[in-house]
């Protein structure tokens, strides 16, 4: 069999650190710095000639630093004959652009994906892409992992009954993460169903099922500005809710998130790590669960070539 | 016959409206923003269906995010049924990284080549490579441009006697570049030999050719932190050269570069605006001459499908 090596990038090292604990190795060695007018400059620092070869990178913000440095890093691997090119992205960056949703706009999800296929990246491990469609974008493998299972588990572990909580979507996009969730956790859904009456009137907000006098529980897959989360939660309590929890897999948390989320009626906001969280956007309210087991999982499945069971759970 | 649209983005934008306007057109109508989280968000504001569509776009710092920009672009300008996709880059950045000068070193400047295509750009013209051979990592076209007859120009104006004159290469692999500026001055060339006669003794500098009494007119394709033009001119004066100018295509001018500059025996600086000085890099010691005539010559005879003599000048 060829041999693992594992390298980080500048995007989320501690995550990359921590994935490579779990699998009992040592992170390849290698730098990516800057010349002095800033382009990047990698130096691979050991050989990975004919070996399998990942890169932990997630291309959160500066997204396009950190898309720029994994495009340069696969291709330094590439050429360094490295066996297979495998991009580990715990978070996806640009997904959201994923349609033409108006004339004349670019759909930079599908480019990321041609970029990655021409860079020489030969798979792609990827975790709660924002629509699961954007498998498709790749001609290249691709596995797709979900933090479902993860933020479930803590939930459980808090030991609220069964028959007081309510998993909520806060928009119909997020309907079936929602109902994963709800599966997991015996619990009933429900759902904010936004309205506009006219344009340049306030939304309204609706909730469609039953959250009178239960705890709440709101999931989505990207929280950035967190207005949408922080109006929801909200509404559930005028609805009713006793408390409200939040949760996601990846924390953008952009511009006035921390603000919002600090003076919400949100009691806890549960979020992964596959976006490393700075010092400024930390906050009491915010819990951090590791994504990094999941990830050694699916890295161990892929390069013993295994089914990556996490999809289908 | 179809129509002719150029667009700007964001790293040059006096550039592209100098070259709109020797063109007489006005530029297209488009913005480029960022969402809240940092991502780059375009929209084209105007039909550009079946149109032949320019882009300018130079790749200096920060150069991912302009590079981004750029692909970002082309995605948005091909899935708008352009006709044509043409990359106008004044300046290729990543172009210095064009081979594997260690082990296990990206060759960048082919990976720019080849995300540019992958994109959908149908066509390049770019201004003085670093390296020619980079033409040849393109299976698109391209067009490459020279500014050796615009700062030949400049210096002819300045009517220093012929016979005064010498061009001197900072390098051995700017000869051709320097011979190609003597001819258009009637002037001899001098080349600066550095050589190290150790590792880690200091570079001796040898002037091949005579200096003597002459005003030497250095020049390069990139002057970066300015390291080898300031001390080639030291080394130009102590060998009784009795002024000495420098000139060159992109003025990058990072790190120390200014600072060197102004405290060099370099008595002007000539450069051309392919990429955009901001205020703090402005010096009375530096002369910018524009290439907007050459960029707008070349995207008329690119869209009227007559040959880019520049090329060949
Ligand atoms: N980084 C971003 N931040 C905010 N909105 C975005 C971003 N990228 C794309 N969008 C927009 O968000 C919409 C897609 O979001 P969604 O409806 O949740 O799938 C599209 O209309 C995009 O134009
Ligand atoms: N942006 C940059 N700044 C400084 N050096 C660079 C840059 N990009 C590449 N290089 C290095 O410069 C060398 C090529 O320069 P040259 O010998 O002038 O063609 C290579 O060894 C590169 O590693």
């Amino acid at each position: 069999n060829s041999q693992l090596k594992i390298f980080s990038l500048n995007s989320n090292n501690p995550l990359a650190q921590e994935i490579a604990q779990e699998m009992g190795v040592e992170l390849g060695k290698s730098s990516v710095k800057h010349f002095s007018d800033g382009e990047v400059q990698i130096s691979i620092e050991e050989s990975i000639r004919g070996c399998d070869v990942f890169i932990v990178q997630s291309t959160s913000a500066p997204v396009n630093e950190h898309l720029m440095e994994l495009l340069i890093m696969v291709d330094a691997v590439k050429r360094a004959s490295a066996r297979t090119v495998n991009v580990v992205m715990p978070y996806y960056g640009y997904a959201r652009q994923d349609r033409k949703a108006k004339a004349r706009e670019p759909i930079t999800a599908k480019l990321v994906a041609n970029l990655l296929e021409t860079a020489g990246a030969t798979r792609v491990i990827v975790l709660d892409l924002h629509a699961p469609q954007i498998q498709g974008f790749f001609d290249i493998l691709i596995d797709h992992l979900m933090a479902v299972p993860l933020l479930s588990d803590y939930f459980k572990s808090k030991g609220i009954p069964d028959d007081e909580i309510v998993i909520v979507s806060p928009d119909h996009g997020g309907v079936t993460r929602a109902r994963k969730m709800a599966e997991r956790l015996k619990a009933p859904i429900a759902i904010i169903d936004k309205r506009r009456p006219k344009p340049n009137v306030a939304e309204v907000m609706n909730i469609v099922g039953n959250v009178d006098g239960k705890v709440a529980i709101l999931i989505d897959d990207i929280i950035d500005t967190a207005g949408t989360i922080t109006i929801g939660a909200d509404a559930l309590r005028a609805a009713g809710a006793k408390e409200v929890y939040a949760c996601c897999s990846h924390p953008v948390l952009s511009g006035p998130a921390i603000e919002r989320i600090e003076n919400s009626s949100i009691k806890e906001l549960v979020v992964t790590n596959t976006i490393q969280l700075p010092a400024e956007k930390k906050s009491p309210k915010i819990t951090e669960l590791s994504v990094a087991k999941l990830m050694a999982d699916a890295i161990s499945r892929v390069y013993e070539n295994k089914s990556v069971s996490t999809l289908f759970d």
